[in-house]
């Protein structure tokens, strides 16, 4: 079966709307679709309430919003709405660094998270990255947390302070949480373990960012807009954790919280020049981030994880939410001791293997050169030893499809023909090339073949003999709105349950044509829609991110090697 | 819905036929279900090949099978068949002695294995224990293991010469597997992951056990015959792995094979006096172990474990295993190290709850008797701190039923009737009490269902603030046969997937009458049920088996809790 999508003719131009007649105008360059007039009236009024609560000294000049430059970063700076203070404090620092000026007294709780709202909100204006904004409640979350310290002279944890951006569907207590449908957002009335494990350990909430329709696909558009790529806004900011990368890239947040399921951190992170961990399953708890009844949870377990700027604040949320042992509430996360970035890796010497193209799709040339990069500046440290990881066996890539929507797509149009949402383009593509394997047989069958493919990834593995694999994210930089549709760069360790980590390279994609593919051959359909993509897109300015990956539960080793190829890969 | 057996009219005892006319006659005190001619003609083929093997000078004297005593512990050791070399062989040592023994080449791996193939096959004539007795194929295995020790002057690993009995599932390359219905029976091309550990490790495979029809209830009754209790014939050893713990019992083995999905570990080991240990799943690997569509493991998976006379063995049966890395190759495996009998308890001071009734059923008289004794031991103990564990909540009890055939049964019934094979009466007792749960939605609620319930475990379990629990093992003694049938004792922690090791004590069941329910309230139709039972059945004789119980994941200080308790409990 070909992996292809089939050309999604659901839509035609006519049919996209824009939401540019919003009170509070954001940078389009894609529309949407348009639902029935019930739907309508049910998204303007979240588009409305949302608008309502920006004051009006928060309104970036109209200017940016009507003629936008290709790369918006500058903006949130030069915009004229931060304080120095406020510019100081949201561009001098990582979520360690800034956990430390507080606990220094440097800065107020109350005064971080004041800055980082303010420029969130800029950052909205510019990439439609947010759900929620709710800077009161979060000044009174810094307020207790300035008095805590005031009264007894220290910290209510490890993050104290430290506002923390999290994606939608993530409930916190007073706030709401939708599962990728318009319709079903409803106000949490307690936290998730994950928002309660970050709130004990000082943390402070004060957005909500955007995902895709259904948490489907690798773009974050849905009824409330379409994420921009704060580099090129030609292109998306990936998805399904595509607002999170948004508002990170443009440090509107410096520490966010996505999830993955098939590449949902690691894509946007990688797209946006983001760090991004996808944990082993059942590192992090998950609970109460999805739906009962959610079909892609009988085969595949989603995971969640941070999304930030420096390795060492990855290493802080881990060990700020491990030493809280929350394995005794939620009994489905495995015990395992967190050594992060001190674990030392066997015999002191680490076996790299580099996998350069997965057998499926040749990555495109500016992934293919950040590739040669890591090569070369590896090739000359003595405790590295860098190996060539041959691809994996390759039936991993259609089995994913069949794990991932096991209804075959059925209850995902359910849900949006009950409130009249309209189907977006990339959902259409995962949909049709999904198929139904939802008898009971068939499902016991399905997860067979899941653990039958864990087998020969592990004895591939080994008869590699490597501790982790660099590699591509993404067949590309950032993709153009509506193109990212393959995956297998990442969804193939979902389906093994690896844990991985994006890492930003410090290259970025040059010009149209600059750049051509070395090798002609095309391998395939999907190679082919790639290289497709490829000469119709302008990437320029687009980071380069790439990943790490290690073996099951080997979260630690992951960690340890980071720390390893710092120097040698400039990581931060 | 109630959760007693509806009362099965399937067999008539004119239905009952007896496997008496065998070639090698086995003592038998219960027939088992017919099947069409068929199945009979396929039946009889098997029991024959099987007995075909056994040479004239092992058959166990006709009176002992034709008038046998109630207690048929003492006739391995004097029915006139082992020489004083292979009784003391077979009764002095437990595998972690004999290793040593083996290791010290007091005696070489042929003596040892040839000792206990021959105190099996007795064992068999006597409980009806055996599937496979294959003692040339064993003694080949050993003699490479002698050679390998004579040549290198070290022992292949440190199971070296050991024997080890595996129930019938578990597949031994050249060995023939079932799946727990005659038919389907196949010669295995490869040992299983579990297999292949062990014999790496050095042990000597000579036995595969007896199982439900199924694998699916609490005596080891298929159409190969009913396992009897050594201790007292009139009672079953139960099951799921009950050929084991009947063959464990009289010494035809020392260390065995068990899996667990509800108590099929723990339970029989308690009939016949025996350590049983269920790991926490994906302790140990269970690849192969079952056919690829098991319509439990949708929702709750198998464990596999040791059955054995002492904790050390268990520890090194699991050093053995955990040593060698498995989950390079079987990555569903969570690699936490190995600590076992050597984990430090925090704050060096145990905290154990004592639990006496689940709230279901209340244990028979014999079993409170068991838990009082412990309690009295404990009371003196310095570095352990008593406490009453309150019953869990109640819904445990329900939801386990729905998970564990979420098929209705309806799989297990097509089975049989694709092959004539008569449905067992307790197979009937646990169908009848299932629901049909199969869709994709009713899945997806019942796995909710199922983490919720997890959840609320643990924070009972936290309320309760202690280490690990102290309890009963199953309503009673051993039970009469096709009386065994509710297992929320041992179920309850399959649901949540904790780790138990099934204890034994110094105790026994008195004579009929001689002990009396010292609280008349019945709790419900359940109890009601067991009290009867109680009233109807002579246990004279019985062990009484108890069962330690630690959270998910902790089965290093679960091993820990049992080392502080060994003088106290008088284990071994």
């Amino acid at each position: 079966m070909a992996l292809i999508a089939t050309p999604c003719s659901t839509h035609t131009a006519d049919d996209m709307i824009t939401t540019k007649a919003r009170a509070l105008p954001v940078i389009e360059v894609k529309g949407i679709p348009a639902g029935n007039p019930d739907f309508e009236e049910l998204r303007w009024a979240m588009l409305n309430l949302f608008d309502s609560k920006v004051p009006e000294e928060l309104r970036v000049p109209q200017h940016y919003i009507e003629c936008p430059p290709r790369d918006v970063t500058q903006i949130p700076r030069s915009c004229g709405i931060l304080t120095p203070e406020q510019i100081e404090i949201t561009e001098n620092y990582d979520a360690f660094g800034l956990a430390a000026a507080i606990a220094d007294r440097k800065y107020t709780a109350v005064e971080v998270v004041e800055a980082f709202s303010r420029r969130a909100i800029i950052c909205h204006q510019i990439t439609c990255c947010l759900t929620q904004w709710f800077p009161g409640d979060a000044v009174k979350q810094a307020q207790a947390l300035d008095e805590h310290l005031a009264r007894t002279g220290t910290t209510v944890g490890p993050l104290h302070g430290v506002p923390i951006s999290l994606k939608e569907h993530i409930p916190v207590k007073g706030q709401n949480t939708c599962f990728g449908f318009l319709k079903g957002n409803v106000t949490s009335t307690e936290d998730s373990d994950m928002a309660a494990l970050l709130r004990n350990a000082g943390a402070v909430f004060y957005v909500k960012t955007m995902q895709p329709q259904g948490l489907l696909h690798l773009e974050s558009d849905n009824p409330l807009g379409r994420v921009l790529n704060p580099f090129n806004i030609q292109l998306t900011a990936g998805g399904s954790s595509g607002g999170e990368a948004a508002l990170l890239a443009l440090r509107g947040s410096i520490l966010g919280v996505g999830t993955d399921l098939g590449g949902s951190i690691r894509v946007p992170a990688a797209f946006c020049g983001l760090y991004g961990y996808k944990p082993t399953v059942y590192t992090l708890p998950i609970t109460g981030l999805l739906p009962g009844v959610f079909p892609p949870s009988l085969n595949l377990i989603p995971t969640v994880g941070p999304m930030c700027h420096s390795m060492r604040d990855m290493n802080l949320f881990m060990h700020s939410v491990l030493e809280q042992k929350p394995y005794l509430v939620d009994p489905l996360l495995v015990p395992l001791p967190w050594t992060g970035l001190q674990t030392p890796i066997p015999e002191k010497r680490l076996k790299i293997g580099i996998l350069e193209m997965d057998g499926l799709i040749r990555p495109m040339p500016p992934i293919t050169r950040a590739i040669s990069w890591t090569r070369s500046q590896l090739s000359s440290c003595a405790d590295v030893e860098v190996k060539t990881f041959a691809p994996y066996p390759a039936e991993g890539f259609a089995l994913i499809r069949k794990l991932i929507m096991p209804d075959g797509g059925t209850g995902f149009r359910a849900a949006l023909a009950a409130s009249g949402e309209p189907e977006h383009y990339l959902s259409t593509a995962v949909i049709n090339n999904a198929t139904d394997s939802s008898t009971l047989g068939q499902l016991a069958q399905l997860r067979c073949d899941r653990d039958a493919y864990r087998r020969q990834m592990a004895a591939h593995w080994t008869s590699q003999d490597v501790d982790v694999v660099l590699m591509p994210t993404f067949v590309g930089p950032a993709a153009a709105h509506d193109t990212a549709i393959y995956k297998s760069y990442t969804s193939i360790w979902s389906l093994v349950d690896y844990p991985c980590i994006a890492i930003p390279t410090p290259l970025t994609a040059k010009a149209k044509g600059a750049e051509r593919y070395a090798d002609e051959n095309v391998l395939g359909p999907e190679d082919e829609f790639v290289r497709r993509a490829y000469e119709d897109t302008s990437f320029e300015g687009a980071p380069l991110g790439l990943q790490l990956v290690a073996r099951k539960h080997h979260d630690n080793l992951l960690f340890g090697a980071l720390e390893l190829l710092k120097k040698p890969l400039k990581l931060k």
